[in-house]
């Protein structure tokens, strides 16, 4: 990957650290594709009826992670908007690995979808601990009073 | 939009009322577009410089929209990852739509997309209003156990 | 869907159609959700076994819709990308649509989605047949050298 | 990329090469986050006028490549769908790529975009000289009749 490397070696998001906001979004698109691959595999399983939840929160966290690795590609001085998002992208990643992990004795592409949304869940925690804190901040920022800096 | 209306008839994460659901779906892809085209314009303006921040949160919103309408159109029954994803979409829906305000006088398609935005802020809210209390529950729901039934 | 027509009032990509282009764009995020609502209404049906195809092709023309509807905001001036985009994204309608109509007469999300997909793969072709012929062009235009104008 | 690597270790669709796929699917990621990279980058160049063109198609090749990385995931057995996919995905790599190129020299972000477009490109060139040929084939598989088995 080291056009992807490359592609991330810059922070776009001051003063989130840079290698933190790569390591997030790198394990974001990597979260993304192991859920996609969870569900289409789910679907030739023979206990389909029981992986029926697991389908729908991999498609979920595909959704979510795709769109947390393509905000984190831009420079967003909303702090506030940030913190949102990347909590509902952990949140996504820590349901849907609980939900793998149930089954990942049985189906390695869950253990693998598992894998991936603990590592992707960590780096979101590690964005969220270095993103400002906006307790008590209630309105959307007025034009050129950016948060972040 | 009859086959929109249609695809988006019947409630998929209740306890939020169907018709909250499919409006905020709705509002989500209009909001969308609205944004790609507004940055897309944006580009055109002869003022492009005072439009960059314009350009950055027309695309954050965008795609969160986007993720929002996807992850709504599913039954998802994990209240707190429903609650983050709205929250963030919410957010970035009244901060682009702040931005794009201040040029709604210059520029009809910040008007447009500020209108959209604005729309989509409001039904994201009932969405919020709808979704069970959460506070206080700090961990992923355990497999079979779903807070929205 | 007042916010979205606005949005979609004026042409992106001469010398397209305006009203083509908006029409085709409505058409794929309106196709977009009747697949993703489809897909997941599929999983809860008592034949799931005999949808696993019809799941697959709502997931795929899903992600094709949004794609295209994205791209068709902007202004492009790649006719033969466009022409590839719009065929892709009227096949995998076509596709799709053809799958859905087989269980259509059991389950009315799959009613639905053929119809969006119907609707949409005409748009497209509307779309196609409005774009400049792109035949015997094998490279893609040197800057400043578009095609569409 | 572990997490990914994993993710990407079985072929979805036959008879394309296990290999070929994966490799593609890894460039269509690292070719959108570089093309996002890069259309944001071009936002705060002084020559930003003169980018307008590349930041379109870098936001244009980002969405294709993104949907191309979704569909390759899933098991699809309509070869001609998936070959119109991919060629549009090549094409707009190969048009995003040439408009990048013309700025190598001053922008490194254009420079690594490039590279990230030419990569992708020759993975989705190795793609469709894998696929079945489809050429004469004009409709839509009827259900049940894959073209690639």
């Amino acid at each position: 990957m080291q056009a992807l490397d490359a592609a991330l070696s810059t922070s776009k998001n001051p003063p989130v650290d840079t290698r933190s906001l790569a390591d997030c979004t790198e394990a974001c698109v990597a979260c993304e594709l192991a859920c996609l691959a969870c569900a289409d595999a789910c679907l030739e399983e023979p206990d389909i009826l029981s992986l029926k939840r697991c389908i729908r929160l991999d498609l979920a966290c595909a959704d979510i992670c795709a769109a947390t690795a393509r905000v984190l590609s831009r420079r967003i001085d909303d702090a506030k908007l940030l913190r949102w998002l990347v909590e509902a992208c952990a949140r996504a990643c820590a349901t849907c690995g609980a939900e793998c992990h149930e089954h990942a004795d049985h189906h390695e592409h869950c253990r693998v979808c598992a894998e991936a949304c603990r590592l992707c869940a960590e780096r979101c925690g590690r964005v969220l601990r270095e993103l400002p804190d906006t307790y008590g901040e209630t309105h959307p920022p007025v034009n050129g009073d950016s948060q972040l800096r």
